[in-house]
């Protein structure tokens, strides 16, 4: 999806949060906002918005001279998640259709994402979440699509941010259980609070599935720039399940056999949404799951 | 007060606000946040925030070609509350202190402000409003204020919006009522939905006050810049009534016998607020109703 004129507002609100995480000097948190905006209007609209954020981000970390701002953050919500665990695997063994918990538990921790910014009650929220549906449900079309799968099958999981990783995880786990190779693929270089390769092993995730990345720092999946690997486990995937709006808008309109997992937190890709997911209804409202495949889903 | 670096990312939230209601084209649109993104480096945050607005919003006038775009909701703003106010003189006379719930309204008004954007229920509101506390409460200090002033005393007022310049205009009536001189000012030129003098004169409020402008098209009360008719009235009141954020932004650090009246719309003012006030309590949130005596109140 292309970046609305809403984004430029919205990626300057980012980046504010950003530079107050990356330096505590004010006056160097003003330069990072004040470049950032004389960096707007050289932005290339018909590209994706986590395509046009890399520039501003790069900004943060080269002048607050902090390669990795989100870090203490990202670590600390892979600390939660992963102390809820075992409570979370014993939900879904309690629910009539695990994979859907699974699958639910997965948006709603895309949904916890939210969470690095305010307090939050995340068992509250997550319990919350199951009793919750899916604004756009496509949950039974990619329960068979999954139930159509072989030992030959590939299922690549495009993950998110930290945190959300161990629900990625769990589901990730049961798909291994049945048998199929799974490949995880996380981002190349630390971008906002999006989860790497390091984070996975460090969760455990590489005993269940191959860990790569796509080898970007760029906070969606922008297949271009991605590298000759992960372009390479795209194309051969049976089943690819992309999570969170990153991944969304940088692959909406990408030819491959595409599940869409995401909790809606902007306007903007709502509306996107509604219209991709031909769906007549009001778009979804912010912090709303959809689970939603693909448009040239084969 | 200064301007904040979080309130560079919210002025490009509200130009696209603005950009949309001045123009329907899209390109138009995406222009005037690139250009207006292009002033934000240049911005002097020892400046408030509304001074530094005022480029921003003639750079939506001039590109969309509309020097009002606000027109429309201001007039329906004014009509909506119009509406209200045989009710609103209804409950101002039926409670146990008129003067207090008068100054009641005339802060929910300023929260209603966030109406023009949204569904808003305004009866349920209002009621809600003269039901609820003020976050900071100096009403019985301007009552008191009040109290003291004799025939030879003039009430300065400070508008802020349409709609709630209805309420603005029952808190008039009954100062006037009490034999005091009042003197309304409002903005010359449009900017936003503040209230002009000419929306003043529609609504009938002249019967009571006199009506002047500011001789500024900024939203709020920069004094240095105001015409040489509004400084003597500035310097001459006995009593200033300041209506809103933006002429707390612009008058915080003025000496004169100012009391604040407001909805605290964002956390920047909030935080302001908070340390003005020499308030220990948190800062209130957004949509909470302060009423303040200046700090330099004589």
């Amino acid at each position: 999806m292309r970046t609305s004129p809403d984004c430029l507002p919205c990626f300057l609100r980012q980046i504010a949060h950003a530079a107050r995480l990356a330096t505590a000097d004010p006056d160097r948190q003003k330069l990072i906002l004040e470049r950032a905006a004389a960096l707007l209007p050289a932005f290339d609209l018909s590209r994706s918005p986590p395509e046009n954020s890399v520039a501003l981000y790069r900004l943060v970390a080269e002048l607050a001279d902090c390669p990795d701002p989100f870090a203490n953050l990202k670590q600390s919500s892979n600390a939660a998640m992963h102390a809820l665990r075992p409570r979370l695997l014993q939900s879904i063994r309690a629910a009539a259709d695990p994979l859907l918990a699974a699958m639910k538990f997965a948006a709603a921790g895309n949904i916890i994402d939210y969470g690095s910014q305010q307090d939050f009650d995340l068992e509250q929220t997550l319990a919350a979440c199951l009793a919750r549906d899916f604004a756009i449900d496509d949950a039974t079309k990619l329960s068979a699509a999954i139930d159509r799968l072989g030992p030959a099958d590939t299922v690549l999981y495009l993950g998110d941010n930290c945190g959300e990783l161990v629900m990625d995880g769990i589901l990730i786990e049961m798909l291994a259980g049945r048998g199929l190779r799974v490949v995880l693929a996380l981002k190349e270089y630390p971008i906002i609070n999006d989860a790497t390769v390091v984070d996975a092993q460090k969760l455990g995730l590489d005993r269940f599935c191959a860990v790569i990345s796509n080898g970007t720092g760029c906070p969606g999946t922008p297949l271009a720039s991605c590298s000759t690997l992960f372009q390479r486990e795209f194309r051969r995937a049976s089943l690819i399940i992309s999570k969170g709006q990153g991944n969304f808008e940088t692959l909406s309109e990408a030819a491959g056999p595409l599940f869409f997992l995401l909790a809606v937190k902007c306007s903007v890709v709502g509306q996107h949404l509604t219209g991709y997911a031909e769906r007549q209804q009001p778009l979804p409202a912010c912090g709303e799951m959809a689970l939603v495949r693909g448009r040239f889903f084969p």
